[in-house]
């Protein structure tokens, strides 16, 4: 039997707990699977007086996580503080430059530091190490790292915001609104005080930028990624997109294309009957694309305690077996530098739906400004508006008018809505939806 | 950069020309993630001239798989050749009793000697790696040996044979008989010209004992694992599963229960908007649950040359890095014995048809003989039986009745069909489907 790996863990939430949890609960079986024991020997948490319901019997405290993090007592560093500056970060650097493996669920950490950390744990020798950070349970980064590396990947696409497809689940379930639905994230404790980062799609993009650059061989670049979150998507986009055989999905894209490696996270229309539509609540999903794999397609729990303890400890297994690769697939001089691709040139049918002052002519000039702008449509709907509407025939009496077009750009798109706004013929910000086939 | 990792293949079929086609086509990027070359320098077949649409130019050529296993010239052997006994044998043990890593596809293999193989692996210091001989592409095995490690496994589930999934999918679609998608399945290649193997469950099996000895750390035991296959399975049991909201699928299950690990294959009805009742044609997918984890369902392409090509240069890249993991996840001297659970008494609801002669009285007995078994009937419904019909009224017309029971174990269930047919009310073996709600 090898000597134990001495692991010390900062950062005691919700995780931080259930690691602890799970390194007791299977101490025997991990040590038979790591080959040496696992053994936890210092923790550090802003409260050393909260309870948590566990005990740190026996535990060296530490209140400062990058004291911890360089310890002469520790193997491996655990790094569950959450942010993506300040005192996670010094504590990570600290622990590989000194040689030390770090396991992180950190995406907002990596997404903006993560090149520079694969360095760190390069030039000291340690393992960086984030299963945890992309879709909680689900060993995607591994499945890019190691078992797709065979392949070319040409694209991947997921549900990786657990909060946003509760609410767009519940939506559509219920017929309920997205305030509704989200004041009932938030008591589930599915979704933060403060829901932006979940909701308008920066959570899923700090992941999505971690999975590019593991995939496509690339540099992270967060700030390349276009991102609308699901704030504006309302109970009438929902009940549309079922009668037209779609459900609304946040989804995550990143394509190679001729001009480069796109990003994107957007509400996007999905057939109903695809895998990805049918993932439901909480669960996250990956589909992976590559030139021999064909595709496969890896769904679970995306978030939770335990969930994500099971990535974190499935790291620190490796670790103990000795696992070095590389945190990005390759060593860091070998990742190509990141080349945006240009957004606008993504064909594919779009949904659009528009408020129209309800006057002769207006429903003719939106067709108009379409037909101008080489736009095919596949359907084109006019709808009473539901809420507070004037008399009919008054042009202000709104009515709303629901697109779906053909095939067809980004650009072709926006220019024609851009003609349409200018002209006068809507009132308010359209709404504009993808589809796609996936 | 590291010295070249020199590879020997044995074994030229599809799979073989397609994992050198990839070795090729990534060669650069492969040394990237691999952080050294990749290089083929022998291969093995049986008929040196035959023409595999690629060059074997500047490749020693060995007729003796053995001598190329154990040969001083390659540091990793990849076994392709197939079979459960001989040469594939003999050659994968040279290589791990000369301390060299073998990747192999070959589950006949490995279900039948994996323990001794990993016991050899362990002794010589090398690897024993075989995510190819699951689930085609899916990294199944990766994450049961790797990623899930922390988890107590308690159960999983899948469609592990494509050929029966091939041939249920099409039959649902299309009403046709269990005989004409066969003889399609064989036509397009994805049946054999004996496809017992196959259709009788066995690959499953074979795929199943694996899974559960990574899943269980227990020994392998594909000699104790129930299995029915799907030649029974009529164009009326598929309508019928169809009318009441199931799919029949040829699921593979391994769980823990109180007196043992119980693995069976065998044809189940699951509900149709379940996961994997949504898995058609030859995709495989593996739900996994375990205690900290929840579950996760991975999915892909579960045969075919260049799918299977993905796994193996998988695991040659894991190879390449150094990474030793031990094959079973766990020592071979920590695995337990395995336990067979009683597979009698797995409770649940059935499907049952049964051939009943068209006189009075009949249909009363087996709601008796039911009854009498404590089995509690959701439906019992009587159908005429199709074609070749006798006249109504005449004992020798036989009609089909169509029973589903509420939760029940397979023991009441097979003792009540035991007295139905001892008093010669119905015609021929009776049909039992299992219904699971997974």
């Amino acid at each position: 039997m090898d000597q134990p790996l001495r692991l010390g863990l900062a950062g005691l939430g919700t995780v931080g707990t259930s690691v602890i949890r799970l390194l007791r609960d299977h101490e025997e079986a991990l040590t038979d699977r790591a080959g040496r024991p696992l053994r936890l020997v210092a923790v550090s948490a802003r409260n050393p007086n909260k309870d948590r319901g566990i005990s740190l019997d026996g535990l060296s405290w530490h209140s400062d996580p990058v004291a911890l993090a360089s310890s002469p007592d520790i193997d491996c560093f655990i790094e569950l503080i959450g942010g993506e500056n300040g005192v996670c970060r010094e504590a990570t650097r600290a622990a590989l430059d000194a040689g030390k493996s770090v396991v992180t669920a950190n995406k907002a950490l990596l997404a903006k530091h993560g090149i520079e950390l694969a360095a760190a744990a390069e030039s000291g020798g340690g393992v960086l190490a984030f299963e945890a950070a992309v879709g909680g349970g689900i060993p995607i980064v591994k499945a890019l790292r190691e078992a797709l590396a065979g392949n070319r990947i040409t694209r991947l696409f997921g549900i990786l915001n657990g909060t946003c497809n509760y609410i767009l689940t519940r939506m559509e379930a219920e017929g309920l609104s997205f305030e509704q639905c989200l004041a009932d994230a938030q008591e589930l404790g599915y979704a933060e005080a403060d829901p932006s980062f979940d909701i308008d799609g920066l959570d899923a993009a700090h992941k999505l930028a971690i999975l590019t650059s593991l995939a496509f061989g690339v540099e992270l670049n967060k700030d390349a990624i276009f991102v609308e979150g699901i704030a504006s998507i309302t109970a009438e986009d929902i009940a549309a997109a079922e009668e037209l055989g779609y459900r609304i999905k946040l989804l995550a894209v990143a394509q190679e294309t001729d001009s480069g490696i796109e990003q994107r996270v957007h509400p996007t229309m999905l057939p109903k009957n695809s895998q990805l539509a049918r993932i439901s609540d909480v669960t996250n999903a990956v589909a992976v694309e590559g030139d021999f794999i064909g595709q496969v397609v890896l769904s679970g729990p995306g978030a939770g305690g335990d969930a994500t303890a099971s990535a974190v400890v499935g790291d620190i297994v490796d670790c103990a077996r000795g696992f070095r690769a590389p945190p990005f697939g390759r060593p860091v001089a070998s990742l190509k530098p990141y080349q945006r691709a240009r957004m606008r040139a993504h064909p594919g049918g779009y949904y659009l739906r528009l408020s129209v002052p309800d006057r002769v002519g207006a429903f003719a000039a939106i067709a108009r400004a379409m037909a101008d702008g080489g736009i095919s449509l596949d359907s084109i709907v006019q709808r009473n508006r539901p809420a507070g509407a004037a008399p009919r025939g008054n042009p202000d009496h709104l009515r709303s008018v629901t697109i779906i077009t053909h095939d067809t750009t980004e650009q072709a798109v926006r220019d024609a809505l851009g003609r349409i706004e200018g002209e006068g013929d809507i009132v308010g910000r359209p709404q504009m939806i993808r589809i796609e086939a996936l």
